[in-house]
């Protein structure tokens, strides 16, 4: 994506952001998450809080469970049901409204999936081929280049699209998807007609969440605080995490990593700064910014720890959610899909 | 594909046509084709004839009309809905019988098209690019390789395998989309649990069908007699078909093909040998081998262009053949989505 279009984006970004309050109704967000395990304060200050935000300011809100990409970059399917009501008991801990929000799993839309097949008929192989993002995942996973992961930008864009989505939550390094989402869009519609919207981007402004390490917050490195996990399992994880000699707690990521990805967190979960927090402690060591740090996250989860509590004693309630969210998914998806097909003139 | 492999597949193919007139209830029969135009006599003696002849034989038959795979190498679905319904009559005057045979359209069966997520988690990128018949189909196209042609053989092992078809006819070309929709049942089954067959090819033993100028029949090169002509049309191409100066007629295909494919198609029409009715016709000259050729055809044609006539009086009737199709079609691949998705682990 090149520097010009990357900075197009980002001032629709802005505008959008801006027109938000003022016009909630002319929003559909979609946005979602890999059933790959729980959500940790990395997805919540990551998207999560703002997800709740705009639901509450009134935007039309569609959150998808992606369980078939789990499957891009591994062999197996293992625990995923688990997973998925964890998932939808994460969310609703968090504050997502079922009455508001519409949650679903992707493998129970089947209208949603066939989008797959007039749209890869919108884009070359090259273009599937060139998708940085899907390189980079794909070197990451260590895992061959599945058929799948080769066009998930595609799926990308039947999940944006099936409910006419036009703002995504992103990262930066995910605007190319959103690039190829609208010229999805744009190729259907100047082929076959105007069905679909050309969706932006909604750039994240929150600044990254480091993991305990100051790495990326990620569960398979050990480094991420789960929502689900009990205040002793939280206490021990921020015990063991790594900091430094320096008894004089100052707020340098790049010198003190691991210090300073526990002021930050501090920094998350009270709403004060870093460099406030540092100087409180002061020379009172990694022990004492340790146990600041616990306190701050154990108390700001506490109230989503209890709703989490109370929501998993209530397992029929979770996939009377789930059920009505796939209904109303389904509901929205067979619509577009008739349209599409008017629209390409395939009613028989 | 090896020569070891396809000698092994050809066996298989031998085996199950002498398997078939004993066991016909171990068979479930998937084809189809393109709906890019009217069928003509290349279809109906390489396909169509067989496909009828093992729906009576008590083979379970499905047939699907790939609306999809219009688009693979296509810009636009111009006349398409006509297309479908010309080939449900086409169909049903050559003797499909839709009591017996499921007639469905692609497009209208989204839980087979879901399949294409699952699956393409089984295949690679690096098997995709290698398969030798999207690239010949790509090239003959003229078209650039799109996402929808790159995954062709992915959607073909979901149109073989929602209704867990068994049996594929298809010419020695298409063998290696046969071994790559075999690969993909293997590998679901080995990494989730057993829910497919692994489908054989049943490969054509009738010999090539030339168009009237010895070339393959094909409508874009004027050379197909199609189902739908008249008499006249028929009479009328058959007379511009291009023949040689010499008066005696032999069957020749290499030095005479133009002769030749006249004498291939009276042949077929006949149930004589290309040898005897050129015996008959000696010095006559092309003139009369034409208008033999024409009343072969006429005569053959008759009663099928007379059941096409009536059934394009009543396009309801037609609508009301695929409606029930597709309502077939429906139910079977719901029930298999549904055992994909409990063998996966995917139902919440």
């Amino acid at each position: 994506m090149s520097i010009d279009s990357y900075e197009a984006s980002r001032k629709r970004s802005d505008e959008i952001r801006a027109d938000l309050p003022e016009h909630p109704e002319k929003y559909t967000m979609l946005t979602g998450d890999r059933p790959t395990g729980r959500l940790h304060l990395g997805h919540y200050f990551g998207t999560i809080r703002e997800r709740v935000a705009l639901q509450n300011l009134g935007v039309a809100t569609r959150i998808i469970i992606a369980d078939y990409q789990v499957i891009t970059d591994r062999d197996s399917t293992e625990n995923i049901a688990d997973n998925v009501r964890n998932m939808v008991i994460d969310y609703l801990a968090c504050g997502i409204d079922p009455e508001k929000t519409i949650i679903f799993t992707h493998s129970s839309v089947p209208a949603l999936n066939q989008l797959m097949l007039p749209f890869l008929s919108l884009v070359t192989e090259a273009e599937l081929l060139r998708n940085p993002t899907v390189k980079a995942e794909m070197e990451a996973s260590g895992h061959t280049l599945t058929g799948l992961l080769l066009t998930y930008p595609v799926h990308q864009a039947c999940d944006i699209l099936f409910c006419k989505g036009n703002i995504v939550p992103v990262g930066k390094d995910q605007m190319p998807h959103i690039e190829q989402t609208r010229q999805i869009a744009r190729r259907f519609n100047e082929r076959y007609g105007h069905v679909f919207p050309e969706p932006d981007g909604l750039l994240n402004n929150s600044p990254a969440i480091p993991g305990l390490d100051g790495r990326k917050m990620s569960k398979s490195y050990g480094n991420a605080i789960s929502l689900s996990s009990t205040d002793e399992e939280t206490a021990k994880l921020i015990k063991k995490s790594q900091t430094d000699a320096d008894r004089t707690i100052t707020f340098d990521p790049e010198a003190r990593p691991g210090v300073s990805a526990l002021l930050t967190t501090a920094a998350l979960c009270t709403g004060r700064t870093e460099e406030e927090i540092a100087a409180e402690i002061g020379d009172g060591g990694s022990g004492t910014l340790k146990k600041y740090v616990t306190e701050s996250v154990n108390g700001y989860l506490a109230p989503i720890r209890a709703r989490r509590q109370k929501l998993a004693q209530d397992m029929g309630y979770i996939e009377e959610v789930l059920h009505e969210g796939n209904r109303r998914a389904n509901e929205i998806a067979d619509a577009t899909l008739d349209e599409v097909r008017a629209t390409m003139g395939m009613v028989y």
